[in-house]
């Protein structure tokens, strides 16, 4: 019995953030440009403080520059806006990210809609999401993004090709179904109330999990063949008390079906990251009118 | 055999547009605020012509103000675009319709983007796109949201059903699908690249037919019993030289299959021009923070 290609998301988000030095590089040397990315963390949540580390030292990897502006958890939603606005007019900052979730006092949708768009690196605003959807000059949410890449890289052209996407998020389930529509792939979005989702799983080339729910996606709901991305990023316990990273699919099992499926962690993981340091620098260029390879 | 129950769009539109003016009438007498809706039409086209005098008409008819802007064929862009800027201070207009095609010379993208989002009443501005995609305070655009209306008004509950959007329009399919998703419906969202599109429509309990092929919809691609919902206005020949419009579906061999089917005429095409009076009376109370009736 073959098993499942591996798609390697460490390989491909190292190749892909050496592209980005490169032009970083270019950019500084030719135009004396040096992109810059502002993270803004408020409170202590320490999931959210490792992300923010893991941002800031790939930021400063590939050459650009980062700020992070920490914030106490009391932080008032006027105080954070007037930072934003700040930002905003901050030429040495061509993209913003306010690391969510957000305490309670403050209302998310309104510091996501505060931000430029064009330095709108999370791709969350609604312009961007309204410019995705219509087919504008958007910048696109960097984890539906990083999977799209994975799945050029293994399928190349989608075209025709049958996707399902498991889960009807704002930051990932919605935007990945627009980018597949946007591919010409037939795009079908399951969810909470789908009605015999192994059924509707099955029928699918493409299957996009991002519920997070451990292992929720089982092998028999694969066509034999298919390419799985696995969004899902869950922290479940072992039984000698340590805990371990798994995905929204049976790994061991889908392994045995697919043609192809991405690990976790290794994955879509780390092409997140490097697909905000895309973002930030595209944000740059636009910003000062200078075309990118089209390779990124 | 039975036949398909016939959705009748001319009574529900009516219906509608009898609550809208009800609505209207209070504003006049309790805050002494009317209603109004700007629509611009650049050049001499009939079809345009035709479609801007109905709206006009309707308007008048539910009590709204209605300002018809019409600019010749050659109107240069900053032109409208300064037209545009004046609508959106003037406080007597609460929505703004620019009548598309428009001609070679004006980027119909840069105009929608003009329009302030808050009179956006065709919801075609990135802002409106975005908040129907993310789940904010949309204007949405009428040609789905008037489907919707009927769907909801035939099938009560839409969530877990299985939808099949077929085209993938900014106007139609696009938004339509993500109207369907935020019902709960599984949406599979079909075109021109899908493989095997009858086998797909025939997944379906509901199904959107929005590509403009007159007829293309059979009879023996639909599931016994699903609702359609035909958004195609096509105008065929008829032998004798005359002419008549038909939709998208092959309606004689669907009314055998399907449950409920709308006719065209007679079906989805009344509803855009309702909702787009619903969507100028919903834009005008929320500039004024007011509250509406929840039926709108």
């Amino acid at each position: 019995m073959t098993e499942a290609t591996i798609i390697d998301g460490n390989r491909f988000s190292a190749g892909l953030r050496d592209r980005i030095a490169s032009e970083v590089h270019a950019l500084r040397e030719t135009r004396h440009i040096t992109p810059g990315l502002a993270v803004v963390l408020v409170g202590e949540d320490p999931a959210s403080q490792v992300y923010v580390r893991t941002k800031h030292k790939r930021t400063v990897e590939v050459g650009m520059e980062s700020f992070v502006h920490t914030l106490p958890v009391d932080t008032p939603e006027d105080e954070l806006l007037t930072l934003i606005a700040g930002l905003n007019k901050d030429p040495a900052v061509h993209g913003i990210l306010v690391q969510l979730p957000l305490p309670r006092q403050i209302d998310a949708q309104k510091v996501i809609e505060a931000i430029d768009p064009a330095k709108d690196v999370d791709g969350f605003h609604p312009v961007n999401v309204g410019r995705l959807a219509s087919g504008g000059e958007a910048l696109i949410p960097c984890t539906p993004f990083g999977s799209l890449l994975l799945l050029r890289d293994h399928l190349g052209d989608l075209s025709g090709l049958d996707a399902v996407v498991v889960g009807r998020s704002n930051i990932v389930g919605k935007p990945m179904a627009q980018l597949l529509i946007r591919e010409s792939c037939t795009v079908t979005v399951a969810h909470s109330r789908t009605r015999d989702l192994p059924d509707v799983v099955r029928r699918a080339d493409i299957v996009i999990a991002a519920v997070g729910k451990p292992g929720m996606i089982r092998g028999d709901w694969l066509k034999p063949g298919c390419t799985v991305i696995d969004v899902g990023i869950n922290r479940v316990a072992n039984p000698d008390g340590t805990s371990r990273l798994v995905g929204d699919v049976a790994f061991d099992e889908a392994v045995k079906v697919a043609g192809a499926i991405t690990p976790v962690p290794g994955g879509v993981g780390p092409m997140t990251i490097a697909c905000l340091l895309r973002n930030t620098l595209v944000a740059c260029a636009r910003q000062h009118r200078i075309a990118l390879d089209k390779s990124l």
